[in-house]
């Protein structure tokens, strides 16, 4: 006899609500720049040097101190004192008179009043010769130290996802080491007594189970580290030892079973959640699919009960789980980000008592206007659309890929 | 003294054909499908089975053959024959008046003319009572075999980069190993003597390269293996000699320099170029920044010479250098893909012989366009706008990155 479950029913926004607020984020750790990529910034990090360090030279050329040697009516000329390279690390300065050439990025000798580009200049026995023109000029080809970073400047914020231009500007101050965010570990369980096993022969009546190969990529795009994806059949102790067995051994911070969601006597999810001391936030959704759908805390493991259908697996991993790792990687939960687009072609909806998932393709059209059409049986989506009874040609959408 | 090199320039447009053309992807190497995310998909993979397997009940219920053992004016009986659960591997069969209790996702029994499910259903005595409404119903409750995917259907075509959901579709093809794209090999060389090798303690003049973390960054986004990421001063014979071993030893499939590319006599990239035998394909662009930037072949290796400032590197990866890549990884090079967004705040702009390329952030705004404003300067980046000068308010935009 299946024991009795009461039903606590959430709306979509309901349930991803009580479910980032229920996911506390993982602690940090110290990681080589290098492989700080797609990480979460753990602690906002700021310059402790300017960029450029010194001033600099903007062009090759010639750096010039105020008063020239001598001057005519067209011309001011210098005494070539000199020649400094980028890289060069002896600090020059410049005397009344003199001229060092300079290229671009080496520190300007003191007192320098400007940079002359070397085409505009002529150079002869010793001296260079430097148009009036030029020194009348605003641009000053001089690059002022802290220009680009000032001491002090915020270079990437805590709870930020790390992009190349993050580590550009840590590694330009400097940074070879920073505090990130622990990555979920995430364990699944793929339950059902048609299963096949990967690479055992296929007997009638049995399939290759898809969800944990789509699953284990659906978390690798979200930066979790998949600890183990398992097959079990539909027998409430085989389910609960294994669950058990993943818990004690694997340790994961979050857990996503497959299957068994449903009324029938096999679905058996729900009753293994319940034995193994499990708490549920829900077990109904108004969203379609997934109305049959779980989330608790199994002690202090955040446990999703998802159905099935690998296409059903798909939507509510976007919807879901994935704000749940977003919370769990410390990252700020921003409540959804529904986009508004045209769609294709508006398809009337008899169902209104909840919200309707539909995968889709989303583009952005030669007006820049964003656009998105329901996809075929076999296309990947890059986008989920909320159909809700109400819309008509405008609808919402959560992208989750590059737009077409 | 400098040699002197003839100019090839080129506008955005022809540079990218010209490198696209030139590029030949990657040999093909078998990989297990669990590590087959984001890899590019050698050949075109059909079904060689449908799915489902068989034809499935879509419920939990009872399959019923057509004939019942009686009937009054409200329901027919049949006689309970046994139970099927999913993951069953023997197929039954129905004799008239049989039924068998059927779970959803197990083979209906040959002879199954429909499931109806339990909760319609009266079962007493070893016999189910069904309404006779029920069987009048179109809706039979029987999944049809290859009603998802028939055998012989296109489940990833070659020279796409494969999603989750095209592991989701091999998988359940019964697919464990896939033949994929090679992961392109890539060499990075950052030329500068003001440049200080990571780790060393920063003398006045000198600065952190941030290129080569930037790039390493970069290659990592795109699916590439940096093979080798290195610091060289200004100096054409350590710059030869280097490229010379990177050559010999890492094997790269590509090889990108930084700096070194202007008209200064320090700026020795060109002239190493060609003491390597290189080829070039240009070395002047119509494109700001990126004027000064070279694409050859030495030998066989395709090599980019990018300027020296970071924000310039940045743009022509994704303009110039991610196309390369995209050939390499054997995908279709699509061309380009500009989309059209509105520009929060049009800047008019003085140059116009040439292309202007701004680091940009996109997103979609309320009434779902696509809107984008120029990026503040340690602002991480999502879109390039493209000027040329020509422009008001709707601007060229190529998407880098998620939108906002």
């Amino acid at each position: 006899m299946k024991p009795t479950i009461s039903h606590l029913e959430l709306s979509l926004a309901e349930a991803c609500a009580a479910i980032t607020e229920r996911i506390v984020p993982l602690e940090q750790e110290c990681i080589p720049l290098t492989e700080a990529l797609a990480r979460v910034c753990a602690a906002s990090t700021f310059a402790d040097r300017p960029s450029p360090s010194c001033d600099q030279s903007a062009r090759d050329g010639f750096a010039l101190a105020l008063q020239p040697l001598c001057a005519d009516q067209a011309f001011a000329a210098f005494q070539v004192s000199g020649e400094i390279a980028a890289g060069c690390t002896t600090q020059k300065s410049l005397a009344p008179g003199q001229a060092f050439r300079i290229m671009t990025g080496a520190a300007v000798p003191t007192s320098t009043a400007r940079v002359v580009p070397f085409e505009v200049c002529q150079e002869k026995d010793g001296k260079v010769l430097v148009p009036l023109a030029e020194l009348a000029r605003k641009q000053r080809h001089i690059r002022r130290q802290g220009c680009e970073v000032q001491t002090g400047q915020l270079l990437a914020a805590a709870r930020t996802r790390l992009l190349p231009d993050h580590l550009l500007l840590l590694a330009e101050n400097g940074c070879q080491a920073l505090a990130v965010q622990r990555r979920p570990r995430v364990a699944v369980v793929c339950t059902g007594t048609e299963l096949a096993q990967t690479g055992e022969p296929l007997l009638p009546g049995r399939k290759v189970s898809g969800n944990g190969t789509l699953l284990a990529a659906l978390l690798e795009t979200q930066h979790c580290t998949c600890v183990c994806c398992l097959t079990v059949e539909d027998n409430a102790e085989r389910i609960t030892a294994l669950i058990e067995q993943i818990i004690e051994r694997d340790q994961p911070d979050l857990l996503i079973s497959t299957g068994g969601m449903g009324p029938g006597k096999f679905d058996l999810t729900e009753q293994v959640f319940a034995r193994l001391g499990g708490v549920s936030v829900y077990n109904r959704l108004r969203v379609r699919p997934g109305r049959s759908t779980l989330f608790g805390l199994l002690d202090k493991v955040p446990f999703f009960g998802l159905p099935g259908p690998p296409p059903a697996v798909r939507l509510l991993f976007h919807e879901l789980v994935a704000p749940a790792i977003v919370r769990l990687h410390g990252e700020e939960y921003s409540g959804g980000m529904l986009k508004k687009a045209l769609l294709d072609d508006p398809a009337p909806l008899s169902q209104v008592d909840c919200t309707v998932l539909k995968g889709a393709v989303a583009r952005v059209d030669e007006e820049g206007r964003l656009r998105v059409r329901l996809a075929d049986r076999l296309e990947p989506i890059n986008a989920i659309v909320h159909l809700n009874g109400e819309e008509g040609e405008v609808v919402s959408v959560r992208l989750i890929g590059p737009l077409a």
